[in-house]
């Protein structure tokens, strides 16, 4: 059943739900476009944040080059939007999901990582079994230590790429994750600038040989300001700045205040099932509507509330005056602290505009995950 | 795409993929439907832990009273499985869910909870309005300080369900989450009995006052044991021993052993994308794949292989012995630290059988928190 009708005011949304303010998003998506445009870098969205048709859209609209996905599957739920240029920003291994990456070769430029030969062999058995070709980042370590390779071990995977049929080389991956959740401003800035040194010398191992690297990707929300003044990147792949969450909050910007270039746009709708007398209250969203890996969420216009627990299905919150705590049935609205899997729980966005539902959209990618 | 079709091998299996193994839940269901008629409790699993029809059907025809479900919309999922008797363990509030409640107390026996006067009168409205019954637990603090009601409150709100038209009051809910955790098994024990004596307090109240109390239910998969022993609970409602996690592993045996009652039946089966050259592997199963908030999953049958990390789409194996790192492409079963919340993030359940896939299950309660 829809939480809400196109129309609705907001107090009719049934709970818990996903909110997107469209205000809030829009104004988000036209800000890091602008950035993009006036940095001279590519902007290529990363979906996994919405894996939404009708925000993919609109990222394309305001002149995304394209998109980033990290599933197959997630690609695929995308393809709707009329993207032409995919990154499937991950190592793509396994028979099954490497024909699904071939058909999509056949709808899209298809861009795909790899940081192992044994793994480009495999890239290349599909491609050629598939007649399609794919497009290959070599994923560098940018000071993550994930799955990326050092210098030392790039140009072996590198050539194998250059020189294996059914792929090309096109540059590549030099994204890390923990950096853009780094609080302080000037550490995050560091963190960027030894990316940005690691992907320089990665370009100039592979320039030096002879390779091509027309792309050098990566860079995300919490440091995309500082990947542009940096000036080795030639593409960002920013996903959460439509959104935003109480995690980016907690970093702080270079005056030392809350981190927000953009505004919050997402927001977990709840209600009270039980007001105890004593100012705790509890209400229907918890570790099910929530995702909680990097804390509690805040209550959106209420400081004077702590959501402090979470169990399966509730969540309590406690309040600074419990003459102010809120009564049975009042709704409250959640800055989730973790967006992207957030929204990876719910099948729809309930997208508001001034207090209104203006419209329902599915969550195409959600359970995408093969 | 479905993860595998029935009479695949577990290697075909496309990950990530929720797997139950069907001799472990077998083994599980049977015994605490053996545990529950030995004991002489009433047994009614709490149908939040599945969300799946055909566990459901399983554990009632093992004997199983009827169900508890957290939410309307999951109730509303598991009629199918001809359940008779729902209890929706939770405090149901907002017009449309109270319709949706009528609707159920149609087709099965409705039980709910409440704790406040106001609540009762809304629960009565709707059963007026709808012209149903619902019959009423009051909730009492088990000991877990949420949102129970302590034995000096309880008596007004007891009488309110009573008298009000529409409600039939059928006795308590004293159930405790934080009791189920309790690592010490001694110091579970104590607080299963402060739990039961909270309950017969509870009881005395009631029984002072001549209202009715033909049911006392609560205790989990945890503290049943124990519930079993204290002789104040009449039923029981267990639902994370159909599964087992590696948060139930950590709790301590009356020996001093890990807590393992039952089998663990469920996996999250996942496939290495990248495995380096120093031992470190990642595989495919991040947070969207895993819920992380008990910590981090367990590598089934490799104690060598610790889970240590997990970003949106990935998790990250350090291997105590590189040289016995998984290989590229390799398949692992994870076992999820958290049962509940990582089976609500799959609508498919893929059950095997000694190593083959026999049936694939839809979750048809994924999704359902309304």
């Amino acid at each position: 059943m829809p939480p809400a009708r196109p129309g609705d005011p907001v107090a009719a949304i049934d709970t818990p739900a996903l909110l997107v303010d469209l205000d809030a998003l829009e104004a988000n998506i036209a800000a890091m476009a602008a950035f993009a445009r006036q940095a001279g870098l590519a902007l290529r969205p990363h979906a996994k944040t919405h894996k939404c048709v009708e925000i993919a859209r609109r990222q394309l609209a305001a002149g995304a080059v394209g998109l980033c996905c990290q599933k197959v599957s997630e690609a695929e739920a995308l393809l709707p939007s009329g993207v032409g240029d995919l990154l499937v920003s991950n190592h793509i291994v396994g028979v099954e999901k490497l024909a699904r990456l071939a058909a999509l070769a056949r709808r899209a430029r298809v861009t795909t990582l790899t940081a192992d030969a044994a793994h480009v062999a495999l890239l290349s058995a599909a491609a050629i079994a598939h007649g399609v070709t794919f497009e290959v980042l070599v994923e560098i370590d940018a000071g993550d230590d994930r799955m990326g390779l050092c210098a030392q071990d790039l140009l072996p995977v590198a050539r194998a790429v250059a020189a294996t049929p059914g792929l090309v080389l096109r540059g590549l991956q030099a994204y890390s994750g923990p950096l853009q959740h780094v609080r302080d401003a000037g550490a995050r800035a560091a963190a960027a600038a030894e990316t940005a040194r690691r992907a320089a010398r990665a370009r100039a191992i592979l320039e030096a040989e002879g390779l091509p690297c027309p792309l050098i990707t990566g860079g995300g929300t919490g440091s995309f300001l500082d990947d542009g003044t940096a000036g080795v990147l030639n593409e960002i792949q920013p996903g959460s700045y439509v959104f935003m969450d109480a995690d980016y909050a907690r970093n702080r910007d270079r005056g030392g205040g809350p981190y927000r270039p953009f505004a919050q746009s997402l927001f977990v709708r709840t209600a009270v099932l039980r007001a105890r007398s004593d100012g705790v209250s509890y209400v229907d969203a918890g570790a099910k509507a929530l995702n909680l890996d990097c804390g509690m969420p805040e209550v959106a216009g209420r400081g004077d509330l702590s959501f402090t627990k979470a169990s399966d299905e509730q969540g309590r919150i406690e309040a600074a005056d419990p003459a102010l705590a809120p009564a049975l049935g009042e709704a409250l609205d959640l800055v989730p602290s973790h967006c992207d899997p957030t929204v990876a729980l719910y099948d729809t966005v309930v997208a508001i505009r001034r207090g209104r539902v203006e419209a329902l959209w599915p969550v195409e990618g959600r359970g995408a995950r093969t």
